[in-house]
Order: structure tokens, then sequence, then C-alpha cells
């Protein structure tokens, strides 16, 4: 991949923040779930956005692994009628309302028999959870506990009118070919309603590096992007592709929770030292201020499935406030306002440097024995004084690692980033002083 | 083995404490020494309690490596009188008085010719010491600090009527079998006389475990248990033994000061990271408060012997308060008030666990590629909140390590107890979720 | 090696300390370079001392890998003459007053212009510092910072008469045969004008070095040094001995700054973990109070060369205060005064104690199974006590790990120095306690 100079792209981060937010902000209202109408509309807009992006549907009761892919599950109306007549809570003004795959009913209830299918949360009494029942037939509300508090006594109507047929699950997938099959691998998930950092981020976020990988021209990894329902999808998917994705992957990552501008997180693969790890870690330790490694057991997205045993794909996972640990984390605080422009924009280009780091991870070998004599080629400073010599410091380290590493063994090794190193390795190929094997393979 | 729940077992360790407590204080009166009637009559009772129990007679003079069993020791008399005609110090009235391996006497000696003779704590006035000279010929008494500074001067009378002579040295075996001949192995011994701690409460823990798996009908693995005179009774038993126990040990511990109720202690083999290490650590990491971890540079038992380079075998040491680091060690203050009913059985119980843990250590495989589909099971909670995901989290990560590790080994990563992991085990084996391979054999 | 007793060595310190001082004082004046006469009248005094020394002579323009032999540089004077006549800057003063490597020139130029050429430090104003000009074409003078402040305004005439011709670089090589081939190498440099720690104290330790070495019957293992100008004359050297040294260098140093008494410094090989840092770095922990462990990124001298890649020769470097980090380092200051006899021969006592034990580090192998039984070899104490154990768990210890590692890998596993391990290899040797391989020939 040709040089890039990634600290020149303030202007590329506002436009790519403007851009990521606007499509975040279009997708926002509708209702996904695992499965339905919500989440093909989604991929209308996305396919609108990425030509190549195609989608696959997967018949309702198909067998994937331990799983079958359930009913498909449509929504027309739900809501409340207080005893006074009003509407206290309806599905129209916010889809968190209710609880995900409830089935139909219509029935006048007790406002004790309604508690019993009401969901609130007392330590945040201002926001409405988001509740799902995928797998166990079930009806039920979601509403803020102020106005939980606020219902009086009386009999309600509680009126859900939704349908579970046999239809089909959607996922979506592009790939951008390169020179090589080996493929880097990319993953995020569309099965959440309106919540804006944990889900719409991801795929924002890979919406933008999907758009900028496919205007460079030479790329030497094939690229894989995934857009799938969490859990169901990944394992789906793993049932029709693992043969070819343990071929073919070399660096894999699920992204999620990446739109805020928080701190950054971390979630190794399970095996924890693939080059996905490595490089993730060095990209974080370099370019950000701070960043926070959870561990394995930490997890909770579609690593679970990607690094689970027998799948031990080299897929970690990146996040920035992570799941499960924002309080705003499901419930509709999670809304337009958690995320921002600058925070989708860093994350995109946090993805972009890691991405031209892997490109560029070529195995190097000094071609000398010794050390060149660096003032020959005009890397070396004159004068020899006490200081001048720490100046070429960082290229002597990097050709004192030289010796058939990758440029990532060699940024862990002289504690450089992975960029500097990518510089001084094009600065030492120009003078003909470092031999690099065709691309790296490491899984 | 069958499920046990230790948890349940308070009566259980009230009955263990009685019996080996009573046990113990029927021989802390017997003189042992590392040869002699003291090491008979104490394997009289332990064959009364263990039917299976036999004894084994080496003769003096056999070699055995580097050592030759001794010769045996026989004491009738021993005592010194003072000038004024009164018996000040008698073996009688407590056999640590006299120095192990004495040589008879009679003999008139001025108190400064008596002091050469005689041992005492000056920081610790009121005990006893005990002291041995097994291999050169010497007399000497033992006595507390207080008595030996009131000593008049004059004459005294040592009087020692000892034996040495051609007999046998002692030691008792007992082996319970198993569906395997690869064996877990337990060593304690019987050479020190009246203390309790260092040493009898070794023999009555390894008495209350042998009966306890004398009553399990299905045991795995072959069991041994060792009581030896220390050092010169694993050397001989070594000696003879080494090929089948190369061969067999798995799993195996020497048992030392275990009835006081501090603190645990660990004593690594001298390869140190053995199943035996681990595994032990591991109970002591879960079932205690806290432990004490020393280095195999701390050791002083029969390990030095069972780890020596070219013996090596996986062989631990478990103790309460560790020999040489408690004050009473060694001393006529290791007696019974040192000792406890809760300490012995709370030892045993902790050494019930271990060997339940290692016998199901098994080696596991989740079924399914993926996790599997919880709530087909009902492993799952119904309604997905944030906090319902945490509490089957033990569990997923069992099987997210499942991939052909032992389940000591997932404990390990998972941080979870090997006890609980092995409840998650039978659990998922119940379900079919997991797959375990034939009895681990790992050494 | 036959036993030596480094602690009876007080006499022996200061006539070693006397000797060096002498030899430094005596070479201090010369105008040393890469190249040139004040290289060859060094040679003169340290062939005069070592009669075997021997010294080679490579032509100007020689390939060395990425280097060219450089042309030789020769000064018959150089000063500046103020506008008052007076000549304020003259090498035959202090020979840094001259940049090294400086062209001639006769010419009267402005203050302005002269300041342009003039090197002094703002923040050591009384020093001269020291700079050199090896590659490319220039001419300059150092000068205190207060001389520099007190220059007027007004014409300066300056003068250097210098040459530049094809010439010679000059090197010396001493070797002293041992019973194999295999050798311990020392390298160190003389290409510094007249400083004293950086660098003369490395040519005088490795003479008393060489002068000991060579006195002694019995050298197990051939041993070499090396005089070199620095950087160049590693390079020229590696360029026609590389395979020799790769086939036979064991053990290797680059010694530099080993003249003051402060603290002492390390810097490993690249890779880290070779016999000759194991072995410096554990003479360093048990032979001096305190030692600083730098790492390859803070190399500077020849190791940059020798663990270069594709080279890759086991050698650490040795200093006391590293060179660079003390504030007198290549300027006026390191002189005479900065160099002391106690820090010269501390320095040469801890390589001889570094020689010593790497003739004496023995594979070993305790003889019999189990311990020994010590008291048969008058080994052990005869009466046990709670204490006496502790005096022989030393000897106990070291047989615990007599397994077929060599003594310095017991060393670091019994925390017990390598001499003191040799004491011990020494007796239990004499009892037939122990085997040893033939010696040891680990890289």
């Amino acid at each position: 991949m040709e040089i890039i100079n990634f600290d020149k792209s303030s202007g590329q981060l506002k436009k790519d923040g403007e851009y990521m937010y606007s499509i975040l902000t279009e997708l926002f209202p509708y209702n996904r779930s695992i499965t339905g109408d919500g989440v093909r509309k989604t991929f209308d807009v996305l396919k609108r956005e990425l030509k190549l992006l195609t989608t696959t549907e997967i018949s309702s009761g198909t067998k994937c692994f331990d799983w079958t892919a359930p009913q498909e599950w449509k929504v027309k109306e739900a809501y409340i009628i207080a005893p006074d007549g009003t509407k206290v809570v309806d599905f129209k003004e916010h889809n968190l309302h209710l609880v995900g795959y409830s089935i139909s009913i219509d029935k006048i209830v007790t406002l004790d028999e309604l508690q019993e299918h009401l969901h609130s949360l007392p330590d945040q009494p201002n926001a409405i959870p988001y509740i799902t029942s995928y797998y166990k037939k079930y009806w039920g509300f979601c509403l803020s506990d102020y106005q939980r508090k606020d219902l009086k006594d009386g009999n309600y109507r509680v009126y859900i009118d939704s349908e579970h047929f046999n239809g089909t699950l959607t996922y979506g997938e592009l790939v951008l070919p390169g020179e090589t099959e080996q493929e880097v691998f990319f993953s995020t998930y569309i099965c959440h309603p309106s919540m804006a950092n944990n889900e719409l981020s991801g795929p924002t976020v890979l919406l933008g590096l999907a758009k900028w990988l496919a205007s460079i021209k030479h790329r030497k990894y094939t690229y894989r992007f995934l857009f799938i329902p969490e859990t169901i999808g990944s394992i789906a998917y793993l049932s029709k592709n693992l043969k070819n994705m343990k071929k073919n992957i070399l660096l894999g990552y699920n992204i999620s929770c990446v739109g805020d501008d928080d701190n950054y997180s971390f979630i190794p693969s399970r095996q924890g030292n693939t080059i996905s790890d490595r490089l993730l870690k060095s990209i974080l330790k370099y370019e950000t201020d701070e960043f926070k490694e959870y561990s394995y057991l930490e997890r909770g997205s579609d690593e679970r499935q990607y690094c689970s045993p027998g799948v031990d794909l080299p897929i970690a996972t990146f996040c920035r406030s992570k799941f499960c640990e924002y309080p705003e984390y499901h419930t509709s605080l999670d809304d337009l306002s958690f995320v921002s422009r600058k925070g989708l924009a860093t994350s995109l280009l946090l993805l972009k440097k890691t991405v031209y780091s892997f490109e560029n991870n070529y195995k190097v070998v000094a071609v000398n024995k010794c050390e060149p004599h660096l003032s020959k080629y005009n890397l070396y400073p004159t004068i020899s004084t006490k200081k001048s010599t720490e100046t070429v410091m960082d290229l002597m380290n990097f050709l004192a690692y030289a010796d058939g590493r990758s440029i990532l063994d060699i940024s862990e090794k002289i504690n450089l980033s992975v960029l500097k190193c990518i510089d001084i390795f094009k600065i030492l190929q120009k003078k003909n002083l470092i031999a690099s094997a065709p691309s790296v393979s490491e899984k």
C-alpha cells in the first residue's frame, strides 16, 4: 500500500465524521431485530452507499451448528392504554418500548398484572431499557422508571399486534479483492433497534472503512466486511463458511461501540497473541492517549463465536467504551447525542492505520553485515557530538533487529510505533539498505 | 468418582477430627525413632485401623543408594542423678530427654563435664529440644533451659542403658487398587518420638484419608500410602521401587505438620510445575483463606529424596505451619495441645478435595462449534438484561476453553475453582454439551 | 583453572592499580584517532608490555562490508591567532582543541566567520568538547565556553597544517592459546585522543587482564584481545574474520569506560541471554554492591557491530559509568583525575573473576540418586538441631540441581554466587560426589 500521511488528515477526519454521523442518523429510527424489515431497511441504506454490498437470506429453521435460524418477527402496533383512556406507552414513539420478539396480546389487565410484564431501571429512572426474548414466547413493555411510578391503579389495555412467521434472517457481506486471497476480516452487527453506540457506530464506521479501502488502488489483501445479527448471525455465517475462513483470514476484528469519543478498549482473541491482537494493541499504544485492555473472559460480542474452540479465528474486538461497561448501554440513553462525529471519525482513523500497518508489515533483513555507513547515504549527521548520535538511533535500532523479523516484531522490540517503523522501512528500502520478504502471512 | 458435596460435611468434619485426634493421642507416648519397637508399636495401632496396611523390615546394613540401613536402637533406661541423689532428668518422664541413638553410659561426671552433653534452648527456656545423633556415636540429654540453670555444682551420675544391634528398619505401606495401575502416592513419616504436629499429624491424617478412599467404590487411580522413617526410609524405599514409582506415580504428596489449624503451606516439587504442584496450589487457592507457597530451596522433608536428580517424581509437600517455621517445631512444646481436631479434619478435607479433583480431572472438548444454544437446555435465563448474561458466564467460560484441555487447565485459565469447574463439567456432560477424554494421565 | 582465592588479593589490587594507572598516564598525551601515528605510538607502549601483541595495518580504501578504510590523518600544527596577535587556541596545548580529521586551512576570518567553526559546551563552560568529522571534509576548533565568550571582535588567523593521505589503519591483537581453540574474546578501542575513562581505561585494564592470563599455566580456552579503532576497526576485523569468530567465540566482552570507581554497568548482547550476558550479570550481582543493567537499545560501542544481524556474536559490554551517561564523557574533563588506580584494579578483578568462573563452568551431575549420606564424608554436622541443617543447605541445594546443568545454571537457580558454587563443586568433586562433563561449550 502506498505511503499515507495520516497526520495530515484533519480535513478528512471532519469529512468522515460528518458522513458517518449522517448515515447513523438516517438508520437510527428503524426497528432492527435479529430478523425482519428493520434489518432490510438498514441494508437498503448500506447498499445505496456501498454498491458491492450483497445480502443473503437464511430461511427460518435452518440448522446452524447447535442453533436454528429463528422465525421472523414483525410488529404492526403495540401500546398500553391507561384506565383514563390515554395511551401511556406506544411502540410508535420509541421502539425500545416493546420487548423484542413479543408475541401478540390484546387484553385488559390490572396494574398488578401489568407490572409482571413491565421493565424499567430504578437506578436510571429516565432510561427505557432494551430487553429481548428471542427464544421464549413472552410479551412485555419497557419504560422509564419515572413513567412506571406514575401509573395509577386500575385496568389497562395491553395491545400488541405482532407476527412470528417462517421467513428469513438477513445478513450483508462485502468483499474487496486484493492481490492475494488471504483476508482481512471485519464483522459488526445490525440487530439492535434505536441505539446509537451499540450498535449503529459499528456498521457506520465499517461503511467508512470499506469506502476508503475501495478507493485504494493496490490492496495486498482481500477485505471482507460482515454485517450480521449478533450471535445467531455469526453462528449462521460460520456454519456455512468456516473452512474458507480458517484458510484465508489472517487478520480480523469485531467492531462494536465505536462512536463515542471516550477511551479506547480492546478485547483480545481467545488465543490472545495472534497478529490481530498484537497489531491492534500496538496501534492503540502509540496512536491513542490511553486504552484499556480487557481479558477474553470479559468478551460479549461475536468474538465469542469467532474464537470458540474448533473455530479459533484470529479475531479480536475493538471498542471505544466497551459494551456492558458504560451506563447508557442497552438503554434509550444510548442515543444520537451519545455518539459524535469526532468519535466515529477517530475510530475510523485508527482502523485505517491498522489496515495500513498490516499491508506494510513486511519481513525485513538488513542488506549489510554490521551497521551500514550511514553518512554515505545522507542518513547520518556530519558532526558527531554527544547528542547527534541519538537522532539516528531509531533508524539504527530498526536495522539492529532487521534479521528476518516482521516490522511489527521490530516495533515491539524497539518500542517504536509501527507507523514510524514503516516510515523508516521505506527510507531504508529506497537506499537499498534493507531487503523485504514477500508479504507477511503470519497467523 | 461420584459427585461429592464437600460443603455439607460439617458433621463429617467433627467425626473425622475426633477420630484422628484419638489415634494421635494413642500414638503420642511411644518412643519412635528411625528404627525400633516404638515404630513397631505405632504400626500395631495403624494396622488395627487399616487392615490392608502391611509392614516391611529392612535388615541393618542393607545398602540403599549411598546410605546403609542403620542398626536398631533400644533404650531400657536413661537418667541423670544429681549430687543430692534425686533423678533430675529421666527418659521415662519424657522421651525427648534422651538424645536419639545415644550410646550406653554409666559414669560420674562433674557439672562441667555434664554440660558438654546437655542440650537446651535459651530462647525457649521451658521447652525440651529434640536432638538425635543417628550416625555418630554420642550420648546426651535434653532438658528445659530453666531446669538446666537450676543444676547445682557437684558430681552427677549419668546412666543410659541402650543397645545398638543388627536388627531391622520398619516401614508401612498400603495400596488401594483402582481401575488403572497409575498411582496417586502419599508419604508421611513415623520416626519422631512424642511430638504431635511434626509428626503424628501426618500419619493420622493419611489414616483418615486412606479409610475414606477405601470406602469409595470406584477409584480410577490406585492409591499408595507410605509410612516411613524420614530420609533413610524414603531412600530405602526408592532404592527398591524407583522403576515402578517412575512408571506409575501421576500425583504425589509428602504430608507433614498438618495438625495445627494455622495457615496452610505448600512446597513445590523440584520441577515446580507438575500436576501435583498445580492441583494442590489450585485447591489451596480456592478452598483456604490463605496459604503460603515456599520455594523448593526451602524444602526439608522427604521431597528432598523424591525430587532428587534422577528420581524426579512429581511429589510436592503439604503442611499447615511448615516444619522449621514454627517455634514449637522439634521441641516438647509440639504436644497434644498444639494440634487440634479441627486442624486435622480440615487438612483431611483438603486432601479429599485434592483427590476428588484429580479423579475428575478429565480432558474436555465442547461438542458444538460456536457456543451452544443454552436456552434449549434450560441453562440460560429467558429475559436478557444487562446483568443476566453475567450469571451464565462461568459456564460459558468453561465451554470457551473446552478445547481438549484438562479441567485443571481450564480452572487456571478462567480463574474458577477446580471443584466448581467439575460441577459445571457434570452439568454439561448430562446435557451432552461436552465430551471428555479417558482419564487424564498428565505427569 | 586452578583454585584462586580472590578475597586475598588486596596487595594484588594495589599492584594492579599502580601498574595500569602508570601505563594509562604514559598513553594519555598521544593524539590518537581512527588512524595515524598516535595509534602507532600507543601500540609501541602496549607491545613493550605485551610481547605477544601484534599489529596489523589495513590500507586506506580497503572495502570492509559497507565501509571503506579511511585515509590516514596527520596534524603538524593547528592554532588560532587573535586580533591582538596572541595564540588563543593551540593544538599543542590540548589535542582536543582540534576537530578530528580537520582539513588544512590558513585564512583570516572575522569572529562571526570563526564562530561557525568553533565548538564549546555552554552547560559545561570549563570543558573542551571532543568532536570529530571523519567522513565529511571540515575544519574546526574546540574550546571551553569560558574561553569562547572571551573572544573579542576582529580578524582571526586560523591555521591548520594537516594531511589526509592513503596510508593504513592500525589495530592490535593478542592471542593466548588454551587447551581448545574455543575462545574467550575481549575487545576495546584505541582511537580517542587525550581522554582517560573513555578510552584509555579499556586498553589498560585489558593489558592487565592479558598479563594475568599469560601468567596462568593451564588455560582451558584460547583468549583473544583486540585493540581497535571503534566502529571502523571492529567492522574491518569482522569483515576479515567473521567465519572463525562465529566458529570459536564462546564468551566475549567489549570493554569500555572501566577506570572510574563509580557504579558498574552492563549492556547485554542483542540476543540478551547468551552465556556472556548471564555470566557477567551473575558476577556483577554477587561481586559488586550495585550495578545497572542497560538495554541493548542503549548500546553505543562495538557491540553494535559484534551483535548486528548475521554477525550475532555472544558479546556483551562491560563499563563502570557507561559512555554517554556521565557528564565528563567526550570532554577534556575525562582526564587523569577522573579515573583511579582503585577503579582500574577493581574492574580488572571483576574480569578475572568472570574468566575464572567461565573456565570452571562445568556441567555437573550428582553421582548418587537421592541425597548422599553427607556425614560419611565429614560434610554434615553431627548433632542435628533446628539450625545446623541450614549450614549445609547451600551444598544440598547445589546437589539438588546437579542434574547435568552447568554451574552457572545452578548458581542462577539456587541464588548463590558462581564463585561459591565453584568452591562447592571442588569440594564435592574431591569427595567423588559429583561428576563433571568435559568443558562447557555453551553458546
